[in-house]
């Protein structure tokens, strides 16, 4: 972490370093990170094309000082309309939020309802839509269809998913070295088994 | 505009009206706000899913001021490594750049080298990719396939691309008032013909 001068309490310096609290699966390293690397090498092995957005801020002032990049002084934090990550993998497209509980389930206030109803329209629209929960204190990794996260999300009577039903209509994704989280092995047999 | 005390010189405030400057097709509408708005009329008509990809920034310090948001105060513009917009159409995944241009050509300056890459991985895992051209000085806005785009930036002789080679391997977007710029329905010409 950079040693900033002049620090105040109410300021927070963030990085990469800061940002990683719960999800300890490899040294540290969080579920973003680690999807990160994952996509990093679907990409750079030609097996897909998946990015995780750019954090939406809305921007309301710039400096531009001399000799220098334009320095946004600024700016606020969005709420997301969409996921957090979307590509191309064979042809389909992807399009999937990733969530780390640190409770033996999923807290649907984890995800709006925005996010919610952009997984329902990509299923309407034949896209591959599903939840990546990464379960912290259990050191496991699941994929879900989104489908099971938008009934229960409407129709359930809890205001959460547990561990079982999600072990249950989930999958577990392996991890490894590289890549890290090898979800597209689970997209595989989840959406693409009947091409076999 | 909002008016801000202290307003310094080397200060630029942005918002949506400030950022229109050059596209002139609708009453001072820029070419990102018509696609914006196209883009909401294809969601709200169950049509599409496409977004426009928040803007990448580098955070580097934030504010969290007593019972407000929190406030970015120090953060730069990051270059992205993607195009600007992507999402879905009948089960395509579609990815594309708009760019506008003054002048009666499209300069290559206009798109970096990275964006390029990133349009071939997409032809390459069958996606749809095309640049939405605006030339501002005729109104006329022609989505060209990424193929065509791609090939001169690495083969061609010229620093960019004329209009008569757009007019002639692009093709015209018809514009509106509802959607704005029907980009879909181009699309639907020149990828989906073979489904008729």
């Amino acid at each position: 972490m950079v040693n900033y001068p002049n620090m105040k309490k109410n300021t927070t310096y963030i990085n990469k370093v800061t940002e990683t609290k719960h999800y300890t699966a490899h040294r540290g390293m969080s579920l973003e990170e680690d999807i990160s690397l994952s996509n990093e090498y679907y990409l750079h092995h030609d097996i897909a094309v998946i990015y995780k957005k750019p954090t939406p801020v809305q921007i309301v002032k710039v400096d531009y000082p001399k000799r220098e990049a334009a320095k946004i002084v600024e700016a606020y934090y969005k709420i997301p309309s969409t996921t957090d990550y979307n590509g191309i993998y064979k042809g389909r497209y992807i399009d999937f939020e990733a969530k780390e509980t640190k409770v033996q389930s999923f807290p649907f206030q984890n995800i709006s309802e925005h996010q919610i109803k952009h997984l329902e329209r990509i299923i309407k629209h034949n896209g591959i839509a599903f939840v990546i929960i990464a379960f912290t204190s259990l050191n496991e990794v699941y994929l879900i269809d989104a489908s099971y996260i938008i009934h229960d999300y409407y129709h359930g009577t809890r205001k959460s998913m547990t561990y079982e039903k999600i072990k249950t209509y989930g999958h577990i994704i392996p991890m490894g070295y590289i890549p890290r989280l090898d979800y597209l092995k689970v997209v595989e047999q989840v959406y693409f088994k009947e091409d076999k």
